[in-house]
């Protein structure tokens, strides 16, 4: 086939802070050039879109800026535990992973239970387990570690126990240097790739919201919800993952399309703007079809996104 | 409104056994009917379809012949993983967990986070930790466990390890009493209702695959693959779980029927008999509409059925 390849990334939606500076402005940028031009480089070489898709996620796991790896958030007992999965649209398996502790890359492993395990989605001690028998690479805790992502915490439970006021709680946010509100931040990250064969996958990994309850799993390993792709539509998504679940938000995007006749900006749009909004949910994703068209709707103010289109440069955007 | 109430309950699809003989075979009927008057008696009394579908679910988790609660199956280190969830089609609300050990009904945990948490879906430590937190109750691991799964752990293991042949294993098979292959069955246990408000909803809950991996979540917990509610639909799936994730089987009908305009029959059926089949996965469903429409279609040779119309007598099915 001579498919132009196509990747795209996402690496978060969320309220825009007020306080936003330029410098932290374009270390986001950056860093999702970085992430987009990882995954490029597979699909450059004649690779496959799950290797693309898993190779920009593991760049943006590695960069401590977004929450998903290193510089994930803390639960409410002041831990890690990540989510990822990956799904490839060829042949529309699946793997996923929740709430591991001190797993480097998740993302990883989420690939390695689709390719080596008999299971789609495995969960805590039995996950870190299998990671183990695969010799997939762990990290000690101070590794995912950031000063940022624990003062979160720390302002969450405050603001929980009613100790900060409102306006104190906002004075705190004026501080925080980054372009995205990092309290109202849905930190997920994720990838979409189409190769040159015309295969799409998706990609997506998080640290899940900061406080959460220890063994929460929200919709980033959740097949349909967070992450989905046949070869028709690859999808990958970031919010309020509860939200997310209940609307089944990335398998209503296939279903819009495949049932309903709509195109993929249709779909997309509708998924966000009707289905989620109407839950309430708060988020974004970012879908590719088979032709190579891409949507990134989201219903928050910003959402850091970067794709490339073979033989033109990388994009990258934060708000609109 | 005047909608007359339905309730349909499935026990789990899988392979019919050649020894199957009467007495076991009308114990589960017993079952099966039993566990229908339960969900039925909150219909009558004007009650919820949720709660309704939860009682009835109850019903199946406490009856050691299906593989859920008390008779669950054992995962490969001989312990219980159970999994269930719960939606509500009036609301879309739903709650879920994942890999409860010890804990008495699962799918009343389910409905705790629901109700009781800001998440839908908790698994493991902390799933039990809530539920401790709300005072759900735990029971002794000898409570869940019977001689029939401990068995077939046993067998699942020799097969695995090449140290039963297969004609060994079938005459192993011959000696087991059940109207369905126990090895070969996927004993989720599920409920639909539909109250006289107009209100559907789904329950489910399941011990998993004999000999599973420690943290294997299978399709029960992730809304959108085991279980689905909005008011137009409700569905709850048994079946080889990986499969009905990757398909998001249970919300792929509600796709069918909102956005293609299929019926609940033939959304159910191209669910099933195109979707799963196409895929590889083996199992069964039950779906319900907002006008008391049910499907139950199964792709395997039997599935444990019942359901009851206001003002009609139960049914039961095994086989066709």
């Amino acid at each position: 086939m001579s498919q132009r390849y196509v990747l795209a990334i996402h690496g978060g939606a969320g309220t825009i802070a007020p306080s936003a500076d330029r410098a932290a402005e374009e270390a986001y940028h950056a860093a999702l050039r970085d992430a987009t031009a990882a995954g490029q480089a597979v699909l450059a070489a004649g690779g496959k879109a799950l290797d693309a898709a898993v190779a920009a996620v593991v760049a943006l796991e590695d960069c401590p800026l977004f929450n998903a790896g290193r510089g994930s958030v803390y639960t409410s007992d002041a831990v890690h535990e990540m989510d990822a999965s990956v799904m490839d649209g060829r042949t529309q398996a699946a793997g996923a992973v929740a709430c591991v502790r001190n797993v480097r890359n998740p993302v990883v492993l989420a690939r390695a239970v689709m390719e080596h395990s008999n299971c789609v989605l495995l969960t805590s001690d039995g996950a870190e387990r299998f990671a183990r028998e695969r010799g997939i690479p762990f990290a000690p805790s101070e590794y995912f570690a950031t000063k940022e992502r624990l003062d979160q915490l720390h302002r969450a439970i405050a603001r929980q126990s009613g100790a900060v006021l409102d306006h104190s709680g906002a004075a705190d946010l004026q501080k925080d240097k980054s372009p995205i509100n990092p309290d109202q931040k849905f930190g997920t990250v994720g990838a979409v790739a189409l190769d040159r064969d015309g295969n799409l996958a998706s990609a997506v990994s998080t640290g899940g919201l900061t406080n959460k309850k220890p063994g929460r799993i929200g919709d980033t390993p959740v097949i349909g919800a967070g992450c989905y792709a046949n070869n028709q539509v690859a999808v990958a998504a970031t919010g309020t993952g509860e939200y997310f679940i209940r609307a089944v938000a990335a398998y209503d995007i296939a279903a819009r399309m495949n049932y309903g006749g709509a195109t993929l900006e249709a779909a997309a749009r509708a998924t966000v703007f009707d289905r989620l909004n109407a839950l309430g949910g708060s988020g974004g994703l970012i879908a590719l079809d088979r032709d190579g068209n891409l949507a990134t709707p989201f219903n928050t103010s910003g959402m850091y996104r970067a794709w490339v289109y073979e033989q033109e440069e990388i994009v990258t955007r934060i708000f609109l």
